[in-house]
């Protein structure tokens, strides 16, 4: 069974690509973050939320902020990417809904006028962003080194400090370096991850 | 500047694809799903967990179970397209981890003993692969309807009645009907999504 996507674009996005662990120090433009994120804004979110924030960390200075948080290896991982992103949900994503979501105006002050329905849905649709932003890095020809390993409450403390925002992940991003990866780990079979009823 | 990825990737991922609202009748094969899953699964997660689960609805039976607990159009929807498959997380992902992350191989009884921390880094692991997923469905030549408005503890009661899965997604799969798209919704502008610090 072959796919529609021809067999270079799958090796570049998905069977090639792996997370990468060191980067060489060619540095990622604000022109290649913006081609990627031209690609994937188009990514479906439910309502179009788009609730998905990125956070370029580009100065020094920023990067030791970042890193205080990082635990074990992310610290030393990250100060060493040409670039690294924190990905956070806009708590207040609901503001832009009238202009994104003009089909139901009124969702703003309904579904949405809860902060914790709010933060349940954001959190969930920015995550799915995330998984489309990864496969937008590889699109550039990059890599993505996506980490969880980081003190989130601290890195918004940090960086979002009116409360408005909450980071979930952050990924490194760059031409992978002198042994960026691990061997592939295995993946679960198609029976074990998908069942029929 | 230009991406990596070729344009005719870039439009059937993401610029030409759309949710679809609307299916023919021409069936999604087992096949067609195995070589969906078999290129997304390469997609990272956390300590390699792949906690998705995918359950595909085929029987007549489990379709009208599934559509009981839909909200609003998301049950003729759902009734309408030739594959619809309900994703979730398996909160004992972690039984899996000696075997797909032999580097460190404590952490199934160590970061991951407890359940409320697996449900946490599961869904949002598994959240990260649904984004790879509806990728995939679209690089299979398929149209995606992911849909949120279901009532998701229903829909674990009917299905997963262990308690061992959760689910958070149900995606109708198909190629696109008649009117199948909305008019492209706005997208955010680089400069609200995206900022440098």
């Amino acid at each position: 069974m072959s796919l529609a996507l021809d067999a270079a674009a799958q090796d570049l996005l998905f069977r090639e690509a792996q997370t990468a662990n060191t980067f060489t120090d060619e540095p990622v433009t604000d022109e290649q973050v913006q081609a990627i994120y031209d690609l994937v804004k188009f990514g479906p979110t439910a309502f179009n939320q788009s609730s998905l924030r990125i956070t370029l960390v580009r100065s020094q200075e920023a990067r030791e902020r970042l890193v205080q948080h990082a635990m074990g290896a992310n610290g030393p991982k990250t100060l060493s990417a040409p670039l690294t992103a924190i990905l956070s949900v806009d708590l207040d994503f609901h503001e832009h809904l009238p202009r994104l979501f003009p089909a139901l105006p009124d969702i703003k002050d309904t579904f949405f006028a809860e902060a914790a329905a709010r933060e349940v849905a954001g959190t969930q649709n920015a995550t799915l962003q995330a998984g489309y932003f990864i496969v937008g890095i590889r699109a550039a020809g990059l890599a993505a080194g996506p980490m969880t390993g980081f003190d989130f409450t601290g890195v918004d403390k940090e960086f979002f400090g009116d409360g408005k925002q909450k980071s979930f992940l952050v990924i490194n991003i760059g031409k992978p370096g002198a042994d960026a990866f691990f061997p592939r780990s295995p993946r679960l079979g198609f029976d074990e991850a998908v069942t029929s009823v």
